[in-house]
């Protein structure tokens, strides 16, 4: 039996064990996709305690809170600290299983020294020994990514963003780690929603003039790429259920996106165009810039709309979309690859049916440019678990390049999160490690230490340009 | 090597065998979904041979004898009980890896002492075995039932059933296990079929007055459902190829169900209409009584016109379908939610491309009623198998909480098939023990054992209050 | 740690070893699928070297290729063969799990007596060694099949092919391996494509006489068949994204034909009538002379128009498709069945989401007349690989009857493809004799290395009755 949670967790052949010491363990982390606020960074407070870095915003361990019954007073409402952690505690032994508990102990042995299993019985013991540790120092969002040897982070910032904080932690000298834009425009593909008449307004505030037409808006989103490109801008990223592709004219748009603008109601056949020609447009400036372009796919948000009207978005309740998605991604891919417009592009799938989609998309728009300059994205948030990572290499493995994989993102809000970079890199080294020892791969260790320290690091590094 | 399926079968590690041992073995069952007769179970005749046990209703047996080529006449045809099961005998050595291979030879063990594996050439033996054990007692319908430990089960039942036979097995006070009735109106929600009309002349029996109208039909309805409450139900059961959620108003579907009592031809548009309204109608019910809602979705049924005209449905001829099914689950399940009208409910899926959609649905709905209200249902039909289990267990631990899981049912004809629980329960253990052996969850196998005990039993009895 | 693909490569179990050894190893190969060239294996040309045999046809390889940023210039490009295969060489280190990197090192094991993997650095080495051997003789098309062990192989012809390279074959007493053809009717289906009106022109070139109605084509198809079936076909192939299922009137087809084959546009749903019907007709006529349909569902083909323009199809621009297959495909058998007109079926899938699919719809069709008469075909193109073989073997195991599979293919361009089926035999060995090991399946090693023959070769001798 492995002792849990040591320091062999998860490297369970000799192979694993030798290429994560080689290779990943001390290997910087660039966290190409997350989403920090560069306003607490910059800010860099002290936490008050464990219950606030833990439970004030982390809707992953609210649904584990909700699952187990606990009641919303415990989860967002307005018990105190302490008997959040209690409740959480109490749910987290029934967790059999679940990067929860996983991802919680990794934080309680890197950050706190703690390597007692969280349970009721030990939930005072560990609240006491944390809050004296966050006391002590060492617990603000700086410290903490420079603990966690982070070289750099993209966070996810809105077109209309003034970037004012990415701005003021350039100049902070003594801080090593790179915080970097990255462009969002999730709103302004939202026509339909109640959002886009106040983004638009937020943009003519951004640009300093008004917009009223599709060519208006573009001029204006290329005012602010520019704006992001000079604050560092490597990636865009962009959020959807499916990518639709559906031509139209540039006449259809303009009616489409002005029914929009006075809240008319849109069809899905209008907004697909309209999220047509705004993402070749957005496309071809990326590749143009050299940006990347992040493709997130399959979430179905916002399900509960009881809990939506006293929460709001992002609080633990979305799940799983089941739409096709081959026929709409390939369409948008090759339209922008006809005309030498297609951009370096990570593709992100939520629904795990579409491993083998996605995996095999990629092999239709590789080119000299880069090596796999169409990534397949890790495995990404419900999937983001020991069976879910291995699923997505595995896919990769068998459909594209391993070995020339960007890797992992934390995609999180949490300074605490870094240890799930730890937890991939052991799962790639056990991968690799169980090909070797299983005769499926030649036993060279030095090439493939290297290589999975070019998946944890050099390849997003070359991949993203920020070396 | 293992030995074939001896004591230790699937547990394949010294903490799945200790969980099993401490925590699952001896724990009852509670079978709150199967398609026992209640009629049968009450009359509790000696079953005439091995051959009328197993082969005589037994679809999972039929399709693996007619994928061997078996003839008709040997499967559902005139040949005789020796016959057939020569042929069945003959066919299990090809299924490798088939669950039926163990389900057989579990059966064979449990109950008549047989450790030989059945072939063709042990057939005889084992027929003449099994015969005389049959003949020498302990094989009535309720000594099966009492021999496996089964506390309780749920049949499946039509709103107009008159639950006759429930009322007189609760009078049978030496008979231990409580046999209660589920809700199951399926016919109700199928407007389009030749079975319609004929089950509304039931209902109209059952209520003693006609049915006209969609409210005449809610308030018979209401009427049974009372009726099933008072023999002690707790469930309620819906077949569905997909959820459908398309509201409508009270005129319209009053307009639809006109033209269903009338046999008029209706488009998908206006069944997933009256559907909706009357699962609408029927879940905020189940959520008053405190009933469990049931919801099977992805059989595509009767695939074989030629077999379902010579030998009607439910022998062998149903598969499974790839309909979407995230969208119209979710909105039919806000719905309910944001009037407070959502019941405990069990999801199941046929197509194990949803298990991923199915387990992140449950967090959109979770409540303090009760530890996982919704609930990802075990592994059914097609994928009632070693690995169909192993990836609904691993789902479910992965997005919810494995702790808290209501687990196996049989959903079977047989009173034979409570080793289907024994089988689930040790995959359980040895899936929850490799974690343990792999380091990935802590060695605490007093709180372990009391889990596996939880998850084979006492958490649906909880669930759905029986106790 | 198991030493780089020894002899006992995937067989890790003493039981896999045994029935590799006695049940797998020796016995002949039956590719029933595969699109080598009867011209080439007539002209039996020795190829001028390994960067020809590996490089000068083969996408996998070339997607390898783009994907680790190789340029084209050394794919299908002006480069020499000696440098695409250094390019070749340093990609393939990077391919860690990929099948090309087995497919590589069986190759080279097996035909070239290389050990050593092939990398930048061995590239030199290797490629010496290769061409030396090439040069001594033994790399004809004929040669290389009968050192193979292969008793028959099908090629993929289309309907108005005159077969004259099959009947030159026939007189070649020397050549031990059967060549048949199988008659892939894809033009036929693709009605509004551009191959279409040229097709037709074929087809009336082969029957000496003009088409101007769908009965006219299926008169003359009825011609090819016949010639077809005087050459040995016991198979024909049908490549479909989705097999569609819309009844319509023969009027209703004669006009949707009559405007295909003037250029006129056709909607999806008139394409889906005119491929039910003709669909309706060849299965007939299948099902009449016992040949088997082979059914490939999923890819989505040519993504990439930029590259099409260049390279034209089959080139590396094909990925997975991800619609709705299960109503289609059995509305379309069921119509067959229902007039006694289902001939024996392969069912092959893409995307891997359908594999439960397909192997619950194998067992609504069964019959007596051949075991397993609707087979679910092996893991095909980007399944064909280590996971996606045991994926499909498990799904066949668990809903159908392994022990009657009619195994592997090569579908496969390459003269050097056969270890292919090398592969697929030890995944097969390792994974009965995973089951066996483990006490899942009794230890009767003299039945299964039986049974690893059959699946191996003898059962699709039978099922295609070339025996």
């Amino acid at each position: 039996m492995k002792k849990f949670m040591d320091k062999d967790f998860l490297l369970t052949t000799k192979t694993a064990k030798e290429l994560y010491r080689r290779g990943a363990e001390k290997t910087p982390i660039f966290d190409w996709h997350c989403h920090l606020s560069p306003k607490e960074i910059y800010e860099n407070k002290q936490p008050a305690d464990i219950a606030e870095l833990w439970l004030s915003g982390d809707h992953y361990k609210w649904r584990v809170m909700r699952s187990c019954g606990i009641s919303e007073e415990y989860i967002t409402g307005q018990k105190s600290g302490y008997e959040k952690f209690k409740a959480f505690a109490a749910s987290l032994p029934y967790c059999i299983g679940n990067p929860m508990y996983h991802w919680t102990h990794l934080e309680l042995q890197r950050y706190f020294g703690v390597e007692t299993p969280l349970s009721e019985k030990t939930a005072d013991e560990i609240y006491q020994k944390c809050n004296e540790k966050i006391k002590a120092g060492g617990f603000t969002p700086r410290e903490l990514i420079e603990k966690s040897n982070v070289a750099c982070v993209c966070t996810t910032d809105d077109p209309a963003d003034t970037l004012e904080y990415h701005g003021l932690l350039r100049k902070e000298k003594d801080f090593k780690c790179r915080v970097l834009p990255a462009f969002r425009p999730d709103k302004a593909l939202g026509l339909e929603l109640p959002t886009f008449i106040p983004w638009i307004t937020a943009m003519e505030k951004a640009v300093r003039r008004e917009i009223h037409t599709f060519a208006e808006l573009k001029a204006a989103l290329l005012e602010r790429m520019d704006w992001f490109g000079e604050n560092g801008c490597c990636a865009s990223d962009h959020a959807f259920t499916y990518v639709p592709y559906a031509p139209a004219t540039d006449s259809e748009i303009e009616k489409i996106f002005k029914k929009g603008l006075i809240g008319g109601t849109l069809s899905t056949a209008e907004l697909n165009k309209y999220r047509t020609a705004l993402m070749l447009f957005l496309g071809a400036e990326y590749a143009r810039r050299g940006w990347v372009m992040e493709l997130h796919m399959g979430p179905m948000r916002n399900n509960n709309r009881k809990m939506f009207a006293r929460l709001g978005p992002d609080t633990g309740f979305d799940s799983i979309d089941d739409h096709e998605i081959a026929q709409g991604l390939s369409g948008f891919m090759d339209a922008l690859e006809v005309k030498g417009n297609l951009p370096k592009t990570v593709l992100f799938c939520l629904n795990p049916k579409d491993n083998y989609v996605l995996g095999t998309m990629l092999g239709n728009f590789q080119s000299s440019e880069v090596p796999s300059k169409i990534q397949f994205g890790s495995a990404w948030w419900f999937n983001d678990n020991y069976d879910g990572m291995r699923e997505q290499m595995k896919a990769l493995s068998n459909l594209g390049v391993l070995g020339k994989f960007v890797g992992m993102v934390t995609d999180s809000r949490s300074f605490l999160s870094y240890p799930r970079h730890e937890y991939f890199r052991r799962i790639l080294c056990e991968l690799i490690g169980d090909l070797v020892e299983e005769g499926k791969y030649p036993n060279d260790l030095e090439f493939l230490s290297k290589v999975t320290a070019d998946i944890s690091y050099y390849n997003a590094a070359k991949y993203f340009g920020i070396e």
